[in-house]
């Protein structure tokens, strides 16, 4: 009695690539299970790798690991080129190939979209993918925070949507929230901090290093995106806090949410600035006021973290000032925590404190995910 | 399209009277989710309350409330009395008719137990249960701590059970820990402080009080069980041990777990010692040997934690000195802290940490885990 669960992998990046590894690398464990995942379609930004039969064929362990080579060596799922079991779909025909396979499957075998890009361009794929029936896996941010419309429409169902790896990369944040919402446990407040870039320059920084030199080192060691700024302008922590919000069922947009604190100021955004500048001269610019309130805080046996906070009717993302012997302040290197407040955790948080990024642990996110979506399939 | 989730509950003390109360008070929550909490049959250790008829009736909220008053009043489910909607059964009787409703309902509209007790005696029934394709959850740690035999029967169907509360109260250790294992994530080591009461006596001594004294107070805050020797034999922590160390596949019993220390030497056992003797002349002999190892820990900077070690073939439950600064060392009063290594939360662990003890919070565990079978409800 072997249950399948039946995916289209949509975005063939770092995490998506660690996805495919790891479910190659299951095999025998989920096996054990009696659960086999049957990958029956692949796609990149450009082109859709798909099964020729969606019933009765899957891309084998072999077509699976070579998609992952052809993809970190920067080439397109379109070198693999058709063969008797494989089709290949470029850009145009994709969408409406997937949404093919979306009606066949959806509601016959049951298919999973495991979403693992980083574009808004999946979104209306996903929506309507939810109402044929299908269930949704996202690491992708971009879906559940944009419009409360594209918002209802995704969660329309909501065990059909799993989604740990949004926030906290593997760490088990949202599944956690989800287990004490369902019991009736209000949620007072949240605090954390979650984003792995900027829980290391925080930390950094508070050691007596400048800002520019940390940003420099954090660049190199890969802990930061391209262009630093995609990490230092607040915006990906502040999608993580609209994505908690919105769980708790507060019915707002990333605009509504009244701080988003740049490290940089406006003069040196992208588009403004280019980003050479910005790492030689620009960051040196922000060396001086940042020491100056590391140096403020410490004086009150304080530290400074970028937080998101969510209580009451605030949902704020920035730095704060935070006691040293909280499980915030103590933070070391780019682990993410998160503290819950509630009926049940009221005057001491539930904590929870790990790894918040990184290829592996997002995919192994994504993957549990998976597995928990189960008994959803026939 | 709601769905129904036909439940039994086995147990009502605390907790399972606890959970009546949030079955209750939730059902507006529940309404909008699409859920609906059936409650057919209530059950303590002498009597059986149950719908007359199993398909079309349930016990309402009248009923519920008026269970959780009578219980609390320390009288028995008997004095309620049938009547047109419902039976009453007592004891010889009781466990027959359940595996009658099991039957009929197990394979139907579904069927979950919630064992809610802390007894031995439940664990004939649940096995057969799950053969009856009905789902089980369980706050009681006695069934899963059985022989291998036992809990192979348990567990025969996986997604058929769930057990979060019988580690660390509602926190989600085992719900994290499924989640770890089920991605291929192998976890290499696991410690905590898994007793609110050990967790309390240990960072109260390190504070320099005697260890007579803090248990004496510890009972008198309700902390301890009744006897506190219960809690301070490491048994509970024991058992806690081998439900995280058979999560993780090992084959295990009770007997085999290396160490198990008892802050109490044989001496003073329950049958040796009378409960008075203990507390009164007893504990007074304990004093100086914990005052002479909390001083020897802190000469180099450590503390005394009661944790539970899994790791390589290793399952330990006792004293360990710790450093002040690890999420152990810092753990003070009753809450409770697991860290878990593997390949993702290697160098740093993946802490989970809150309050592990208390009625509120372990009903709420077991709430969140009917909420999550419900996929397998038709």
């Amino acid at each position: 009695m072997k249950k399948v669960i039946s995916l289209i992998l949509m975005g063939c990046g770092g995490v998506g690539r660690q996805l495919l590894q790891h479910i190659v690398s299951c095999r025998s464990l989920h096996a054990k299970q009696g659960i086999h995942l049957r990958v029956v379609g692949v796609c990149d930004s450009n082109s859709l790798l798909v099964a020729s039969d969606v019933f009765t064929m899957e891309l084998g362990d072999t077509s699976l690991l070579q998609v992952c080579r052809i993809k970190s060596d920067g080439s397109s799922l379109l070198t693999l080129g058709a063969s008797g079991e494989l089709q290949v779909f470029t850009n145009l025909e994709s969408t409406k190939k997937i949404i093919d396979v979306a009606t066949l499957l959806g509601k016959s075998t049951g298919l999973a979209l495991v979403d693992c890009s980083a574009s808004s361009e999946t979104i209306a794929l996903l929506t309507q993918a939810v109402d044929l029936g299908c269930c949704i896996v996202m690491a992708n941010k971009k879906p559940l925070t944009s419009t409360m419309a594209d918002y209802d429409k995704l969660i329309s169902h909501p065990r059909h949507i799993r989604h740990e790896s949004t926030v906290g990369a593997g760490l088990p944040v949202i599944s956690s929230l989800n287990r004490i919402l369902s019991s009736g446990d209000p949620v007072r407040r949240i605090i954390g901090s979650l984003s792995g870039t900027l829980g290391y320059v925080m930390s950094e920084v508070e050691d007596g290093k400048p800002i520019s030199e940390v940003v420099r080192s954090a660049k190199s060691l890969g802990y930061t995106e391209p262009d630093p700024r995609d990490d230092l302008s607040g915006m990906d922590v502040a999608r993580k806090g609209l994505i908690l919000a919105r769980l708790l069922g507060w019915r707002i947009n990333l605009d509504d949410i009244r701080l988003i604190e740049s490290l940089y100021p406006k003069e040196m955004a992208p588009g403004v600035m280019p980003v050479e500048e910005f790492l030689g001269t620009g960051l040196l610019l922000l060396d001086k006021d940042i020491k100056e309130r590391v140096s403020k805080a410490s004086l009150s046996g304080n530290v400074l973290r970028y937080v998101c906070v969510i209580e009451a009717s605030r949902c704020e993302v920035g730095i704060q000032e935070l006691t040293k012997d909280s499980p915030l302040g103590r933070l070391r290197g780019s682990d993410n925590v998160l503290e819950i407040y509630s009926r049940c955790y009221n005057g001491q948080p539930l904590v929870i404190q790990g790894a918040g990024a990184g290829n592996d642990t997002t995919a192994a996110g994504v993957l549990a995910d998976i597995i928990d979506i189960q008994d959803l399939f026939p």
